[in-house]
């Protein structure tokens, strides 16, 4: 009986991924940046979102697709509310958005009006980093509250981002967090890896990221 | 192929629960209590499983079963420090334990042996919900940092858990976290949910955690 689900397991990946494909190349062809911000629960993915907007949305035309795992729209409002389209998939359950997903978003946001899309992927360190969606970048939002041992305990979200966004720097006095071994653990997996220390609080260190998103859409 | 699909998941849930209830009747000849514990990345499980240890093992036979999503021994090594055996289960990538992880681990660290056990669930506040163990409680570390709004958005986990640990409550000067806003949500899927207000950090609140615990061992 195992033998015969490992290849139906293998037909879904390889479906994901073709679909994924699809999907970047869509947005290729309409010169639209898309970035799949994914984080533990409550690490700052819509905050960080909110702050890209004010610093952004003058100069960009953004828009966002907020996933989230029951039919709870309260960050999509919270992106209208700040005057930028947004939609709700509601993965039902589901631990992680999927291409499929993100193919469907794509269609009911038309996407091509866009500059920029944020993806806000579901709030796990686990399943959202064994599917790809078609985004240009994936962004992992860690928060110093979290604790510095997370580069050790979660390997496979922090090698396969391409940016790494900490934030909750404001509460560094208050909390135990050993950056050096943080950073060793982040070097380890993924060295060199495009990294921003940010509050999303106060707003320290939030120009050199969204200066970074905005380089991106330029090329 | 739906259609197919289904019955399929169907006997598998159906398994896992009948395997949790084997380890639940194993436990309760033992006279052995175990509890569950889940929560996001860092809202402070081993935290909480290490004031446990300070507090109640001179008194009750602890035993710690640690699941983690990679091969990483970090909060095992933790416990054992603190002169308690633990088991580390690797779930190989899976984004929770099952009961057939759990029985297997009781086998291999003697569950007999103990008046309590704790099993720390993978850091996750999706997939553990839907994976009954056979543990007697379920409990939930919520932390002040991930935010007021998790209840709505994880109703499922909310909704499932016996106990809630509000972890990190010497950080509320330092974040903005709305507690009836929270409390509302937790009473709307939860109502009269046993919850403790804490600080692993500072020590407060954690007697009446520890006392409840102890109690329910004694039952």
């Amino acid at each position: 009986m195992t033998e015969e689900r490992v290849p139906i397991v293998e037909r879904i990946l390889n479906a994901n991924d073709q679909l994924a494909e699809q999907n970047k190349a869509r947005l290729d062809r309409a010169g639209v940046l898309a970035v799949n911000i994914m984080a533990s629960p409550g690490a700052g993915k819509t905050s960080l979102i909110l702050r890209t907007i004010e610093a952004l949305s003058g100069s960009f035309r953004l828009g966002v697709i907020e996933g989230d795992t029951a039919p709870v729209t309260i960050d999509a409002e919270k992106v209208l509310a700040a005057g930028v389209p947004a939609i709700h998939i509601n993965t039902g359950g589901g631990c992680h958005l999927d291409a499929v997903m993100l193919g469907d978003a794509l269609t009911r946001l038309e996407a091509e009006k866009f500059d920029i899309l944020i993806v806000e992927n579901v709030g796990n360190l686990i399943c959202p980093a064994a599917f790809k969606l078609g985004t240009h970048s994936n962004v992992l939002v860690a928060s110093i509250t979290e604790g510095d041992d997370k580069p050790y305990k979660y390997p496979k979200m922090y090698r396969n981002v391409d940016v790494l966004v900490l934030n909750k720097i404001d509460l560094l006095p208050h909390v135990q967090f050993d950056m050096d071994y943080f950073r060793r653990g982040v070097e380890m997996l993924n060295p060199g890896l495009t990294t921003f220390l940010v509050s999303c609080r106060t707003g320290e260190g939030l120009e050199r990221w969204t200066e970074w998103l905005a380089a991106r859409r330029k090329r």
